[in-house]
């Protein structure tokens, strides 16, 4: 019996009920979209109540998640745990472990144990990890070994993964005669890609979709099913060759939905800002309301060092035009693994553009964190200023570092300039 | 003979030649632009070649201004010229010399010697300031003292002024019917209602607008008439106050410009991410096209800290909508005031949405440093990459301290399992 099999069946389950309760709406309502496949709660039948239940989908909260993971080139499970703790602190809602250096296996349960967040995998990173480590290639891997490697991140606890069952003959084939600038940024999806040239075989995760399906049934996790040809620059964006995958994805969400798995749609990428939302209804409409999972998107490609704030633009309006789960992008993107200052930055602007989106798409109550802050402000309570902001301590630290001598109640900005003082003695007048 | 004057004449001016070839475009352009009131040139006829010509407005690159200045609680000279300085290099296209602390006149002068940037100043403040030094009240300030400070700042070669023309009687008085959860939030729009309230007289510079517009025929300097009733805090967006300013500054600027005077228009402010655009739409149309430039807006109330984060969220979407001129800022917004690794930071946010937005509005040429960053990616030239982006050292120093050891040529982030090379490799199977 899975979430989506309950949520049919008008059962509202205690996963349902904690995830309604932490951000209180009616579990009825996190039923209801659960059953219409317009939301979806990752989790995982081996989980218990350390890990948090929550809700990704229509008219619920846009959802953060941090990637972490380990490379090659930093391979060290105490820094990814460091790194997990940091996202936590932050206000993530769940964890991406994207390791793909290191004994994978150890690192994935330890993030396991360490957080009480939701964790989502790329299965297929450690097929390619394992193939190298034992001297052989990706595309000597057998369809069954992917398999076992989907599986086994099912039995640790995983709760959603991305799987790039999008990347067809077809569709690669729709990429090569159109021709790309950067063709695939995707190291999923270029790895599937690679596979299927070598071997002149199909996408092992679309012509044996109902395998996976079996196991998403077994163990409840949610598929995250992955762009694999998403465009990796703005020239690139929205071409036959990304449409062509969302469409096949959306079939499969279909074909997944109609068995009792939960599945969300992964989107973009790199994006025009005048072509965000637009995209967003695309998908959200070819998907069935399927609840869409972006990365970014990244509105220009210049800003590496600060792409945690394109990231942040494009994800705004991403949200506020319907999209329910933002992945978040650091300042390290494009240029090496990301630390845990750059893991904690990450979230903060995630966390805004959320924000930012639920206000403008209406979410029920985010508009009055907006007036308790405004409120504070008016009264000149910096105290309760810190303490609403989406970064407590470091509203705190500014505040204290920058103590006024002039006029203990002002800033030192304005010092007995204050707009807020002048104002109330101009109106009183 | 003012640059409007001239280009109503059909001239191209010295000033029209260096704008425009700055950012590469016709002069043609820039002249039928200030011709039309949809495009300015702030300058004064007190300034050299030393000082930078920048065009504003439609069609051109949407540009960035850096706040700095002093206040009571930190007026020292140097640190202001040191922040002049960082913007400058960081990549703004105009500062505005906000002090409200110390030897305003000396501070001003040593900033327009300092910058090559066009300056701008908010005269209100000095007139407020010279009051407190000699122990009366801003409300004792007479209408002479205040023009008087506008000519001095004219004279001292300030190219464009924020003049809260639009603070009338009437506007107050909606204000005060509607209620607000903020009130007034501008420093200027504030001490003009407080001295119009205490002698019951009306807005000065709304009263005896000629005069203002007499002095910028003299010394040719830009109107940027202020918006005093700007929303602070997203509850209060949009609301009547702010609109009927709006209408009041609309009038003017045509008044202004049948005259010969150039005018750009300022912007709120704190606006809801889903009322940015229409925000942008009609300011542009009750304003004849003038030129629009906004401070933010900000999208949420909650991030301090972070705010140079929400004001690119809104100032991005801004400039795809048509605002052709944004004011940074900085992450010590609401809290301090900002030192210069704050204008670096908030200069930086700044020229990432303008960009972002000059993409998405379809700025002649502006793509393209998009698509040469790409084409950077796609050859694995760090080199290249770091001096396209926008922030070069940044995206330097993070290269260098990240080099990747297990593959020199990809990154820490992915180390051997480089998406570029998987995928080069799977295309060309």
């Amino acid at each position: 019996m899975t979430q989506l099999k309950a949520a049919v069946d008008g059962r509202v389950t205690t996963e349902m009920k904690r995830a309604a309760a932490a951000e209180n709406v009616p579990a009825e309502t996190v039923r209801a979209g659960i059953a219409e496949g317009v939301t979806v709660l990752p989790f995982n039948e081996k989980l218990d109540e350390r890990v948090r239940a929550v809700a990704v989908g229509k008219g619920l909260r846009t959802k953060v998640n941090a990637n972490i993971g380990s490379s090659r080139d930093h391979a060290d499970v105490r820094l990814e745990l460091c790194k997990a703790r940091v996202a936590e602190e932050a206000g993530a809602d769940a964890l991406m472990d994207l390791s793909t250096g290191g004994d994978l296996h150890a690192i994935r349960r330890a993030i396991l144990r360490e957080t009480s967040l939701p964790v989502g995998t790329v299965p297929v990173y450690e097929v390619a990890a394992r193939a190298e480590d034992e001297g052989r290639e990706f595309e000597d891997a057998s369809v069954d070994e992917m398999f076992d490697v989907v599986e086994e991140h099912a039995r640790d606890g995983v709760s959603f993964m991305t799987l790039h069952a999008g990347v067809t003959r077809y569709a690669v084939e729709r990429l090569k005669s159109q021709g790309r600038e950067l063709d695939i940024v995707s190291r999923g999806g270029a790895l599937m890609a690679g596979w299927m040239a070598r071997r002149e075989a199909e996408n092992p995760f679309y012509e044996f979709f109902d395998r996976l399906v079996e196991l998403a049934l077994e163990y409840d996790f949610t598929f995250s099913l992955g762009d694999g040809l998403r465009p990796g620059c703005l020239a690139d964006a929205n071409d036959r060759a990304q449409i062509t995958e969302l469409l096949a994805l959306a079939e499969l969400a279909k074909r997944a939905r109609e068995r009792g798995a939960q599945v969300m749609l992964e989107g973009p990428g790199h994006v025009p800002l005048n072509a965000v939302a637009e995209h967003v209804r695309l998908q959200k409409a070819v998907g069935g309301g399927a609840p869409f999972y972006t990365l970014g998107p990244l509105v220009t490609d210049v800003a590496p060092g600060y792409d945690h704030i394109t990231a942040a633009i494009g994800g705004a309006v991403a949200a506020a035009a319907g999209v329910d789960f933002l992945c978040y992008v650091t300042p390290a993107e494009h240029l090496s693994l990301p630390g845990p200052e750059d893991v904690r930055l990450g979230v903060i602007a995630s966390r805004i553009a959320a924000h930012a989106g639920d206000v403008a798409k209406g979410v029920v109550g985010a508009a009055d964190w907006d007036l308790e802050m405004s409120r504070a402000r008016r009264s000149l309570d910096w105290k309760r200023q810190a303490e609403l902001a989406v970064d407590p301590a470091e509203a705190a630290r500014r505040r204290s570092e920058n103590a006024p001598k002039v006029e203990a109640e002002t800033c030192t900005m304005c010092s007995n300039m204050c707009a807020i003082k002048l104002s109330e003695k101009a109106l009183a007048e």
